[in-house]
């Protein structure tokens, strides 16, 4: 099997080439880009798949993520990228000031899309929360200021070995691999 | 002339109606809905319009607008309603927390597409500055936070035909119609 990954990101690439590797999938890479929707991660996820697919006339994926604070009705959630480029970490702090419910999750959503066929989407989170203060500088974007589940280090302050163990992308790539896998031994 | 706006805000018609009578412009109304997407005002209205004019086959108007405030690199600009749905005033008065550059605007963008032709573009801009509290219950979303220059109230202290006077949705209106009328008499 072959699927093209949509994105200008090597970094995602890499993280996909890999996990797809045991599975057998074999990883193709285009950057046509695409209209990327206001709405949930899914709904950004589903247009622009659909959107490509229509272009290529292969199966594809797309990729969504972001941040998601629970006490800020999940926010900055879609917009991640873009209110890192504005307010930044600096802002997500500020706003956490005195906050005492710090729970947060990274959440990704994958969006296939294959010729003549509805759009699949899977979604993969890592539970985690807020630190009061930056830590660490080998991530990037909200990286250093998110505890995953169980761990004492930020993503910041962990390699990309040891992040990519909890890592969502990873979780809604296997997902999909998984899914793609028992569809073509139907 | 008859153009149709694209809205599911029955106070901007009533707004667009009360303009368009001074240019004798017929204002019709539709809401076909249209995908919004990430972007500035500018993308968003005229991927909209494009987008509309495909499916009606007729003139049409589509409007985006945001509050941008210049401290905080012009957030929440396009996000503006996810902003106002998830952290809401107090997260905007948190962000501006011994801020002391506190200018800011509302920006309106008018998007005008007709059948065959490429999208044209109107900006309205209000500057004003940012209160240190919430003022006024008139308006809605950011109003209260918000003082239109030379002036001591807030939009949420003003009435409805005192804010129309400064509003940024008045000038992008008004300048489409003027363009539109002026191409019409060419």
């Amino acid at each position: 099997m072959i699927v093209t990954f949509i994105t200008s990101n090597k970094h995602k690439i890499k993280e996909a080439e890999k996990i797809f590797q045991k599975f057998d999938i074999e990883l193709k890479h285009a950057n046509p880009g695409y209209p990327e929707l206001q709405g949930t991660l899914e709904e950004v996820a589903r247009f622009g798949a659909k959107h490509v697919v229509k272009k290529l006339n292969k199966p594809v994926i797309v990729e969504d993520a972001g941040l998601f604070i629970r006490a800020l009705n999940w926010f900055p959630g879609t917009y991640s990228s873009y209110v890192q480029d504005t307010i930044g970490n600096a802002g997500i702090l500020k706003l956490m000031e005195n906050v005492t419910d710090r729970y947060a999750e990274f959440r990704s959503v994958i969006g296939y899309s294959a010729p003549n066929s509805e759009p699949k989407i899977f979604l993969g989170k890592v539970p985690g929360h807020i630190s009061t203060e930056e830590k660490g500088n080998q991530g990037f974007a909200f990286d250093s200021l998110f505890y995953p589940k169980d761990s004492d280090k930020t993503f910041g302050e962990l390699g990309l070995n040891e992040k990519n163990k909890f890592s969502h992308r990873q979780k809604s790539l296997e997902q999909f691999a998984n899914w793609l896998i028992s569809e073509n031994s139907k």
